[in-house]
């Protein structure tokens, strides 16, 4: 499976050195939370559940979940997508799609009967699972909604699954105060929105028993001490959180019209990312990996290119520069 | 369950601060392997592929596991002892014991018959469990014997899983060179040695199934920035690794000294801990407990204490001075 940043990828494919790319593959923060060092007690000693449930109570206050939620930590929102189904008897899964791809191969390779669909297809299944906003064209879905759904889900034995992953760009959408302790869990990533995705860290919320049973198989120490203190530290800046989010708009606003005046069409996704049609996609992605700027591509949507956010006036005009000489190249 | 390391635990039963106590209560190595700072890309980036294939490499030689050993990362060893009863089917599972409790107890909450036993009894099970040097009392097996045990059992697709977390302390008893591709599976912890519990880093090798569906559960970014450049940093210094055994082989035996000086008997152990029985061990640990030292006690045994290493003379003497208090008021 493809993801983004492999820019170790790229690095084969074209023979220029890593320092060399303008990497835009991911949805990725490129203006990470600046930390100060981690104090050597997060890393010589073992975080402690008295730490792990300040993280927590910290998370539940970022995120807005209710007071009482079941919240559960770990090594980043992957290590809950690899988790959670094992946490349910084999059933029909309907991702709602195309979204981020490991959610259906995971639930397959389980033994689940997985189908991608669309909403109204999906309330059938004993499990739904849905990204919000979405990659890559950032599809949305309201959280009154989902609340609707979560409750007529769990009247049958049934789980939505939210990832919430870029809902830090879309605080409208997410589930926040809505989120009920049965039949629905939420997944929120920590490293995407603080541009510290190496962090490896994570959150599940929402399902009492589902909350309960990933923490029983993420075991007695589930994140690093680093993690940990990060968390504590980032999440519960507001301000830093509530002018990023600003920042990341208007970055995103700029890259649109970049795009659009290279000839993309359809522009949508989210604060975090950009996604467009274009008429020649393939021969752009070819065009911009020879000029160094790496920006992803969809086997199953070869019209389409994502794009992650440049981190500076340097970065943006980098990708301009590269597009202006595709588009000719193209025409 | 109890774990070591629960200053928490010893701050509200004795009402002093976390910074008061000197804490043996864990088998971790109180001098840590000094790293730099993280570089910046290790956090604001996810580890790559090829980063992963040469903290494995390096893996490989540290813990001098044949060159083509399957090996798998992840966020500590216990990651890999929560996943593994997931990946047998039911059976019988024999846990040689007393040990590390965590053991027995994710085998049987998969739903395995667990028992805990000694060597011979152990044979006829399905799965056979094994911490070498064990805890508390250090007891070692030898690589012979382990590497003829996996072949009986290989032969009739049973497995062995050796919990190699102390044997930085003793390579004699560690599987190295010896370890197949097929029937066994070694557990190795990088925290505990090099004193960086906090960072999460753990490893797995030997037989391919095994060791390939560890990696598919456990994903595609199973480590993080920061435990990736410690683990490829530390393991390949061979000089702080041999100087270190040195160092904690003298450690150890001041401390077994200072044990016998206070009335325990039969100590023994490995270099990252010492255990002894003691005719008054719960009022010892308790008037230790008093005077802010933090030691190990176990349910199942009430007649033994075990002491991790402590860090400088300071610790020592407060050892020593404690003990004595306590072996005074224990007559």
């Amino acid at each position: 499976m493809r993801h983004g940043g492999d820019l170790a990828r790229a690095e084969a494919a074209y023979g220029r050195p890593r320092q060399g790319w303008l990497d835009l593959s991911t949805g990725v923060n490129p203006h990470p939370y600046q930390l100060p060092p981690f104090p050597s007690s997060s890393l010589t000693r073992l975080p402690e559940p008295p730490e792990l449930e300040s993280l927590l109570r910290t998370a539940r206050q970022a995120y807005e979940w209710p007071e009482d939620a079941p919240v559960v930590a770990g090594p980043g929102a992957q290590a809950m997508i690899q988790l959670l189904p094992y946490l349910r008897v084999r059933g029909s899964v309907a991702v709602v799609g195309r979204t981020y791809e490991e959610h259906a191969y995971v639930w397959a390779r389980a033994g689940h009967e997985v189908t991608i669909c669309d909403m109204q297809t999906a309330e059938d299944a004993d499990v739904v699972v849905l990204v919000n906003p979405s990659t890559p064209f950032g599809r949305t879905t309201s959280p009154e909604k989902l609340q609707k759904l979560a409750e007529r889900l769990a009247e049958r034995e049934g789980l939505l699954v939210v990832d919430e992953t870029y809902a830090d760009v879309a605080p409208e959408v997410a589930l926040g105060g809505r989120l009920a302790s049965r039949g629905v869990v939420v997944l929120r990533s920590f490293g995407k929105f603080f541009g510290l995705p190496g962090l490896r860290l994570g959150f599940a919320a929402g399902d009492q028993e589902m909350v309960s049973e990933l923490a029983g198989e993420l075991g007695p120490w589930p994140v690093s001490g680093p993690a940990l203190v990060s968390g504590l530290t980032a999440l519960a800046d507001e301000a830093w959180i509530a002018t990023m989010r600003l920042r990341l708009t208007v970055d995103a606003m700029r890259l649109d019209g970049i795009l659009a005046h290279a000839g993309f069409t359809g522009l949508a996704g989210c604060d975090l990312f950009r996604a467009g049609r274009h008429p020649r996609a393939a021969a752009v992605h070819e065009s911009l990996a020879r000029a160094g700027v790496w920006c992803r591509r969809f086997d199953d949507r070869p019209d389409c290119l994502r794009f992650g956010l440049p981190g500076d006036d340097e970065a943006f005009e980098r990708l301009d520069t590269a597009l202006k000489a595709a588009f000719e190249k193209a025409l």
